[in-house]
């Protein structure tokens, strides 16, 4: 999508032929910087340290990150090696696994001569892939918002719609998951406002996805987390659409910490809650996703301190707890598919459940 | 209850005759700072500016900033002036109303000469009320305590308790609301663990109630607010206790923002979900307490922007967002009396409604 009228993805090889660019995501909003990743140790950190986050995006990162292992020494050991180091960033996101098994599948069998350019190669289709897949999810996406508008008493005023994290372009090659039926109705003229929670502890919604908005134009209002529940008891959100990183066969929806506590509050208030995926963030293998998840726990030191902007632009991390307090930090939760309206995927819009995605994916049926 | 060893109110006289002495909340927890108020003008503004929060500690400033008021110019336009002040500075807390109207009824029929003294009696007669209120919430929820602690598969393992906000002894004069009965428990020897909601925007669960819970000594840790559904999913969370700036009389509870989406996890998950209130916080003119309940809607630069302390503890803020985002601050919500397990007063626990209030408040009934 556009940043000041130019056009970007989130992670796009470099001219040397050998590395790939990428937008410094943790220094989003307040900084735009490009960052490039030359070599395995590079791209593991990045994806480690959430330079780049978002299912897709980790996915393709991991996948660029075999390339740059396989530009340095194209051997078994440095593949196996690759793969391990890579599969070690992050434990929850299924993509990460998806990608990594499938630049597996095709560079194991190649001689050591041909892996380099088939992994760059087959880095740049997962890439290519994921922008139409997107692009899709925001066409079948565009039709929900189409009907909700429908349905609204005031069909001319804007669809409403309240949206957790950040799953806009930022979070993927290009268009994003939840954000791209957004950026479609936008675009076609469609009025639109969207209520984006800031998303604690790392407050993906107030930086990333407010800056993605603006920079794209949509109206929007910032909230914190705790206020969802309050707009929509008063009838003041139209409709939810959110991400996730892994889609159990349930349907049960694993997310950014939190998506579960708006879910609740939909189904209370009668809001239709919607979750954009791609089909590779389903995880066939699990039916119980709150029991059968991990979640991932990180540093509470999350929890305990912010960074942001001081008043001369400079930024700084601040403590807001007392000296010394203890905190926990968990990632992700699981709504449970009875909370979610519906499925869009870039095969269309589906039931949250076994006979719904199996449906759009009969192969896994 | 006890800061380093040494007792302290939330409230006092102070030594002078005249200024009454609080601790600067906004300040805490980096900092622990006692202030002189020493004019109805300064009283205000301790209350408007948050220095005072808590439904019944900004009544018990407000009857102290009409005491200060009196000790200036005890005459009839200034008792006036003094009231439409003092509830001019927070629109939804009905302690402020309830403590004005007191103040007002005692003083009104009293000759200018005798409106100082009797101010400041009262003044101090509303405090030692409150102690005595918290007090007693804290005994009847010791109750509710150890029965959650009887019903538990290892009732050896600590009571595990969530709050939200702040309604410990800093929001009220002494002991708190929703804390009164944790710090019971403790002190009686019952190990309990407190999951203590950040609550965002203003945090006064990361700053004041883990500095209230570390200083007295009971375990705890804070997490996000999008924690707790996760949490109770999980089997992590015993009991929820919350405080409320205004119950109706029909049961539903007016409380931080946020408090509404812990109540529906609570429900979700079989977790009781029990709300703290002294007696004058309940509404009894209020029925639908969603439809009539108006929400205060405070500052946007309380979400876009945070204050904490920089590692060489100077105090600092830093912007979230992008700069100019906009952004929307809902101050509080309403919890539906379906949501809540019990109501727990002065006078014992009743059920959220009606019947529950007037069976403890016959007088209202």
């Amino acid at each position: 999508m556009k940043i000041d009228g130019i056009h970007y993805r989130s992670i796009w090889p470099g001219t040397d032929g050998r590395a790939v660019e990428i937008i410094d995501q943790t220094l989003l909003p307040h900084a735009f910087v490009t960052r490039s990743l030359d070599s395995l140790e590079c791209a593991a950190e990045a994806i480690a340290n959430m330079r780049v986050r978002g299912a897709p995006l980790i996915g393709a990162t991991a996948a660029y990150g075999v390339a740059l292992a396989m530009a340095e020494q194209p051997g078994d050991r440095q593949l196996r090696h690759a793969l391990e180091t890579l599969a070690a960033t992050r434990p929850t996101a299924v993509n990460l696994r998806w990608a990594l098994a499938r630049m597996n599948d095709a560079l194991q069998p190649l001689p050591e001569s041909g892996r380099r350019a088939a992994a760059y190669a087959l880095a740049q289709e997962i890439c290519e892939e994921d922008v139409e897949i997107n692009r899709k999810i925001g066409e079948h996406g565009l039709g929900v918002i189409r009907s909700v508008r429908a349905g609204k008493k005031d069909p001319d005023g804007p669809v409403r719609i309240l949206t957790h994290c950040n799953a806009g372009w930022l979070a993927t090659v290009d268009w994003g998951t939840a954000l791209a039926p957004i950026y479609q109705a936008h675009d076609a003229g469609i009025a639109v406002h969207v209520w984006v929670d800031e998303t604690r502890p790392r407050n993906q919604g107030a930086s990333l996805t407010a800056w993605e908005l603006k920079s794209h134009g949509v109206p929007h209002d910032v909230i914190v987390d705790n206020a969802g529940g309050h707009l929509m008891q008063h009838g003041l959100v139209d409709l939810c659409i959110v991400g996730t990183d892994r889609t159990a066969a349930s349907g049960d929806v694993c997310n950014k910490i939190g998506t579960y506590l708006k879910a609740l509050a939909a189904a209370d208030n009668g809001v239709p809650f919607y979750v954009a995926l791609p089909g590779p963030t389903i995880d066939w293998a699990v039916g119980d996703g709150i029991a059968e998840i991990p979640i991932e726990e990180r540093n509470s030191t999350e929890v305990t301190h912010i960074s942001g902007a001081l008043d001369d632009g400079r930024s700084a991390e601040v403590r807001l707890t007392p000296e010394g307090v203890s905190a926990r930090n968990f990632a992700f939760d699981v709504t449970p598919a009875r909370l979610v309206t519906g499925l869009i995927t870039e095969r269309g819009v589906c039931a949250a459940g076994r006979d719904g995605l199996e449906s759009l994916y009969p192969e896994h049926g």
